[in-house]
């Protein structure tokens, strides 16, 4: 049976609030063409996907579904309570990849899958294959940790991602149903509970404004609201991990379970956007300058425990044992994108873009086919190999890893690679607006007409930008051009050949456009050196490097032979220069003394120096050459007295 | 029924070698007579053996035995499966403390707690209030994380201070019964398998040194070379938490879960010792060497890892995120106290003192009813206040908490504080060797006859050590004294108001003592400047003071209204004096800048500095005047350019 025409009214990119500063793309309107970001989406869809599949086929995620249709499903049920949502967001990920680029096989793999979910939904609207049936606990026995409603958000979400793409289908109904399901079970006549993982709240939304189902939209902001009143079970963690220990809108910083929080503020922003809340929207907005402030990684990164995967307290931000979630990486860019949709304040493009490039890009290997769980800012020891061919339970090795027991993070970036396109650019009625830099096309409707252009460079790299008008409507129209934090001041604009003011965080071009026009943007590449904040104790005394919009690192095969990088030191003073992809630095190599008692008095220890060339390589890139150990943070070498 | 008085040559303190270079001494041969550590002790009587035992009775964890006894336990058994061994250590520290002063209603107590005990002892001799019955899992169907054998093991510890303390009582044949049936278990006829958690190898290998019987020693020798051949299934920490993914006597370092690791390297060395297999010895000795040097706190707590509880890598030593669990210094005391009897050399006594003072005290409260579980050297935020009443599932404040979920530490600390005395002087065929100081009197025979003698000082805080010779032997014996790491070179000892040489780690006085000899230890007690080793990362450009033995820190409620611990920052160089306890030094305080990204280019954040100088006040001390943050290393203010 072929999909329905979703009505283009329904179309659009992630996130369609039904009032906004920015409007999101859809897949038919922006479209990457080439360099950076066209080879990691094609790696996606030659690679990832079908990794994804593959597993979750050969382990049985997937045969879940088909044991639950045929009633052979009870206690032997493979994998962990949430294993669903992987299967579903992989559906999500085809769903953009079939919206961004049809493909009639694809299609096939994608409504075969459908089919076996749809088979296993009950007749109820009820769809989960780890509770309920005889072997298993029943539904809604276990809202802790049973992620029941977790699963069905990632189920929904997918099926938005369809109907934004253009397509109304058997998913789509699937999806229908068990919404519906979920408003009975835990609307305002169901149970007075919540699920231990927020996830459904911002995908309720999402299929309210995607079907104009005003119950969606209701049940999430009846869920939001509910979150915070202790109705979870604590565990060792606390309800602070759960967010259950105050109501979203009362925190002025995200804390807890990274992930969990972050998609808690992503639906608890789009409820107060639908439902006018600005005093919730105020506070999700608060608790994101706070976060990124006094909790957040160079990187972009956030969560720094390993214990309970959870932000730590301000400035808590350890290298070595960052968490930095591949997954909290994502959370936060649904986050931040929302913000920009919604204010169209260009320090949440920033942000988005320093995740992308420092911590969600670091996660997938160079060849797809394996994975980081969490992505620390130091690697001290190089550790194992893990097997190809075997599920990690969690990376202990300095490599990442082809699948995981909680494999949340491959399928997480298979969703978010094929729809990243989607992330670039925005539309307002007068123009558009250019948050991220790469090789793609724009083409859509503004009020006044079709404005078509294309992008091109060779960012993040290289630091040219060039924006050529292909149509534009016959009025004026805008073209925006976001100045990236470390630019501002010192960026170039020129508009066909002439200087254009640029001393904010956006430039805007309003002009009556014609075909041919020509816009330049000149970021400074130039590697340059950033300090920590004081307060950020656990990198007291060393800095980064960062060249464009990339965090270097050094990683050890980039050292001569006989050279540790434990002994590394820089001076942060001198010697900085660029290499194609990377920068280059004086560095001095110590031996260390290895003394019997690691605590000296009067002078401490002292080290024979010797200098040391080192060449820095962008962070996203590290951990491709075999086992090695990495740092972000270098130490300063110490001044001598004079 | 009246304990048998077990035979002299049974008794002695922790840990008696068939052959070492030291002897432990009984309790009736070194005895604690005032200042410091005899309020520790005075502490421990009054106040946490009663608190341990009135929670674990509320809570129903000795009630399990009665209800095994009456046959009414099953599913329904109080906390979890090792609450078992908190009742033995507590019986531990019960004999312990008779041992030192005999006191017939605590005597009544013990004996009242060991017969329920003994009631729910079976037939077999299996003794667990959590296998085995209708509604618990089999016996031994879960040896990972069952911890059948790790309690069995600290219920023979239990009836090893009895029987070194004197008695040979009730409790000594429960756990002969106990240990008979493990060997049929366990041993070279039985399973081949190890516990998940080791502890039962020291204490089999102590109770074939106190009872005689071999098949004890045979048993831990098993286990102990049994370990690390993959037995134990792995689950998310991987088989290094289990120290089971390489045999004991191949590691070059303490790995994995702390407590585990230690204990097992304890039993190993006690196993290597009494089998004389001197490469297992070897490699316990260079496993502590290398842990020590690089895996350990100042304040001589081990365990960098919240989530396992394990250490981290060589310099992985987070002070905000130390674990440094209480039972881990009891246990690295533990293994220190074993190495230093087998090798007599200073640097265990020295690890020793600076554990028990800086790590171990730090855990209770200064009235005794509340415990450190963890003991971190940076407390960011003050918190919350625990409830006074009620079990702590772990500690999220700055404060102490009276009880746990899992609460080895409070026991712990009750069996060590009871038996601390024990730690302070051994003896040799010709001598006593003073290792650590307090008040405390010695009495002891060697081979030419009894020695005693009284030391006085008001150390930790006072530097003066004084040595009475009470008696002597008329040959000539000799008496030797630690000089701690920190003072070696700058101590002056005196014999009868002459200086002798003390240039070493020890100095020894070899006469013919005779009552009324006066030695003394002068200490150089001035605060001092610690730094720590360029590779610790996470305390690069800070500095601890040191004064004595004792770490400080500098805790909240000692800085004036208005400045934050966050902003302080000292000069290494210059303004540190005395105080009573403690230390005063210049500092200064920043009101730090809070930009919205904390990671700036060029020369980084500028503050204002406002001279502030500040006390410091021993580690060990802190957190008894209500939430508060508090900081060992502190940042050294950049010193400006010339």
């Amino acid at each position: 049976m072929p999909s329905l025409i979703a009505p283009p009214t329904l179309r659009g990119g992630p996130v369609r609030p039904s009032t906004s500063a920015l409007r999101a793309l859809g897949p038919d309107e922006v479209s990457l063409t080439g360099g950076f970001w066209q080879e990691k989406q094609t790696l996606n869809s030659e690679v990832i996907l079908d990794h994804c599949q593959r597993w979750m086929e050969r382990i049985g995620w997937i045969g879940n579904f088909d044991r639950a249709a045929n009633g052979a499903l009870g206690s032997d049920h493979a994998g962990i309570e949430f294993v669903d949502s992987e299967v579903y967001k992989l559906l999500e990920a085809l769903a953009w990849e079939l919206g961004r680029k049809p493909d009639a096989d694809l299609e096939f793999r994608y409504r075969a899958l459908v089919a076996r979910v749809e088979s296993a939904q009950e007749a109820d609207g009820y769809l989960h294959t780890s509770f309920g049936r005889s072997g298993q606990p029943p539904r809604y026995s276990n809202l802790e940790w049973g992620h029941e409603l977790y699963c069905f958000g990632h189920l929904i979400q997918a099926a938005v991602a369809r109907l934004r793409s253009g397509s109304d289908d058997e998913l789509v109904r699937v999806a229908r149903r068990l919404a519906d399901h979920v408003y009975g079970e835990f609307g305002p006549d169901g149970r007075d509970a919540v699920c231990g993982h927020p996830e459904i709240e911002v995908a309720l939304v999402e299929f309210s404004r995607a079907t104009g189902e005003p119950r969606y939209l209701e049940l999430a902001r009846i869920l939001v609201e509910r979150r915070g009143r202790g109705l979870l079970v604590p565990d060792r963690f606390g309800a602070e991990y759960f967010l259950d220990d105050m109501p979203v809108r009362d925190a002025t910083v995200l804390r807890g379970h990274a992930v969990r929080a972050l998609y808690l503020a992503s639906g608890a922003l789009d409820v107060a956007v639908e439902t006018d809340d600005s005093a919730l929207a105020s506070a999700v907005a608060a608790q994101w300058d706070n976060t990124v402030a006094r909790r957040t990684y160079i990187t972009g990164g956030v969560g720094s425990h390993h214990l309970d995967e959870a932000f730590g307290e301000d400035y808590e931000l350890p290298p070595d044992r960052a968490y930095a979630e591949t997954c909290a990486g994502i959370a936060s860019v649904m986050l931040s994108w929302r913000l920009l949709l919604q204010t169209g304040d260009a320090k949440y493009a920033d942000l988005i873009e320093r995740t992308l490039l420092n911590n969600i890009l670091a996660s997938p290997r160079a060849d797809g086919r394996a994975f980081f769980y969490t992505n620390t800012l130091h690697q001290r020891v190089d550790g194992t190999v893990p097997e190809e061919d075997e599920i990690n339970a969690r990376a202990q090795s300095s490599l990442r890893a082809p699948w995981f027991e909680v494999s949340c993070c491959p399928t997480n970036i298979a969703r978010t690679l094929a729809s990243v396109n989607l992330y670039f650019a925005t539309a307002t009625e007068i123009g558009v607006q250019l948050h991220q830099y790469g090789d793609y096309d724009v083409a859509t409707n503004l009020a006044t007409g079709q404005i078509a252009l294309e992008v091109r460079t060779g960012y993040p790299f290289d630091g040219t930008v060039s924006v050529h008008i292909r149509e534009a409507p016959e009025a004026e129209s805008s073209v925006s051009l976001r100045i990236p934090r470390w630019a501002i001041g010192r960026a170039v604009v020129t508009f066909n050949g002439a200087r254009v003011d640029c001393s904010g965080s956006t430039v805007t071009i309003s002009r009556a456009f014609r075909a041919g026009d020509q816009l330049t943007l000149d970021l400074p590449m130039a590697p340059r050196v950033t300090h920590p904040h004081p307060s950020i104790d656990a990198v007291r005394g060393t800095v980064a490097i960062e060249r464009g919009p990339l965090v270097m690192c050094l990683e050890s095969c980039d050292l001569r032979e006989g050279h540790d990088l434990a002994g590394v030191s820089i001076n942060d003073r001198v010697g900085l220069t660029e290499t194609v992809r990377g920068a280059r630095v004086h560095a001095q190599s110590a031996q260390s003394p290895n003394p019997d008692w690691p605590y000296g008095h009067d002078g401490g220890f002292t080290a024979e120096n010797a200098a040391c060339d080192v060449e820095l390589i962008p962070y996203f890139d590290w951990a491709n050459r075999g086992p090695s150990t990495m740092r972000v943070w270098l130490p300063v070498a110490t001044r001598p007295d004079h």
